[in-house]
């Protein structure tokens, strides 16, 4: 699976490592599985994508806000993890903040799904939480919090 | 530790596993630990158990929401993983929709952990975190997102 | 690094162990993995912080808040884990109880993110995840869940 490729043919642009919001690490490793921060929905060119979906947000704003956190994601495996090493995703708990009437969360949260599926292939498939939250840092439409398996020692050099 | 004599004996009846609500798998492992997707409050028959706990909802009826979710975890544990792997639970992250003001998160969770140290004993013990949350997907009134460990290959056959 | 020397310096008096508040266990572990169970705003002399950020609460109390619900981690840490299993941190989940207009979560969070480095030094380090939520057990304003990475039975006796 070439994820360069995947990411060139679909006319993909990985944002930068975001630097993080406070006095943490954007990943940390323990044997042959890594913890992401939670990313938010900042685009490559530093938008930040707010607001509650279901409120001032559409479903469709929402998605955006799902595929630009996804992004980080993606450039946070690339840049500091490294595609030799990602064997495949894990885990993806997306947070949306909402409106307390909305129900759509797994929408919003296909969008973000959906890309990693893209250029991941079968090694993005993964397990998901959907949750609908009062509030994000700075006021952030999605967080999406990764959990990644990484390619042991043991198996390959 | 026999678990199907823990259900009969108990009268449960375990749902079919609950298709996802998206772009995702029910459960994703690697190594000898098992990642469940987040599993809402829908019941053997389909019906969904909607609502806040502490607004439309009472407590009791968020501890029947937690018991139905706790019964699609099981589901999967059963039908996904298999009794044979499966070692013990690890963590459960319960999510409950609530009122802002109701805070007895705990109680309405505690529904969940007894079902699972009934049918799983002591390896249904398991550490949890409980969030009082302000939507979850289609209107659940509770959600539960558990991992698990699974018995290792280098341990037996 | 001695852990024990730390918390002298700094002058911190680690609560004793916070009783489970239901059917949970406060960690549980697998391999080289413990998973802490969420822990709420809770002073050594059995104060609950309550309150949500941004509405009754301040900021400021926001972040003795966190401190305290890292207070509980850190004994749970020594006591139940023991400094001497203990490799690193993980990752930790940080739910604040806000108002639904506030936003500086991750602030409120570095007070605990900072204990943590002072305490653990570089094995303090983590990643991290910030959300603002409904409510949480007992009106607490912060609830910390956190992973910990222990020392292999293969890397030392």
């Amino acid at each position: 699976m070439d994820y360069e490729e995947n990411i060139q043919r679909l006319g993909l642009e990985l944002p930068p490592v975001p630097p993080p919001a406070g006095l943490y690490q954007p990943v940390v490793e323990t044997g042959d599985i890594a913890y992401l921060s939670g990313q938010i929905s900042k685009t490559a060119t530093g938008q930040l994508l707010t607001g509650r979906v279901g409120a001032e947000r559409t479903l469709c704003q929402g998605q955006e806000a799902a595929e630009a956190a996804a992004l980080n994601v993606l450039s946070i495996i690339r840049n500091l993890i490294g595609f030799r090493r990602f064997l495949r995703l894990l885990r993806v708990n997306g947070y949306v903040q909402v409106a307390p009437d909305f129900y759509e969360i797994p929408q919003v949260l296909n969008a973000a799904s959906e890309l990693f599926l893209r250029v991941l292939g079968e090694n993005g498939a993964h397990a998901r939480s959907a949750v609908g939250v009062a509030s994000l840092p700075l006021n952030a439409s999605v967080e999406l919090e990764v959990t990644v398996a990484l390619r042991g020692s043991e198996k390959e050099g």
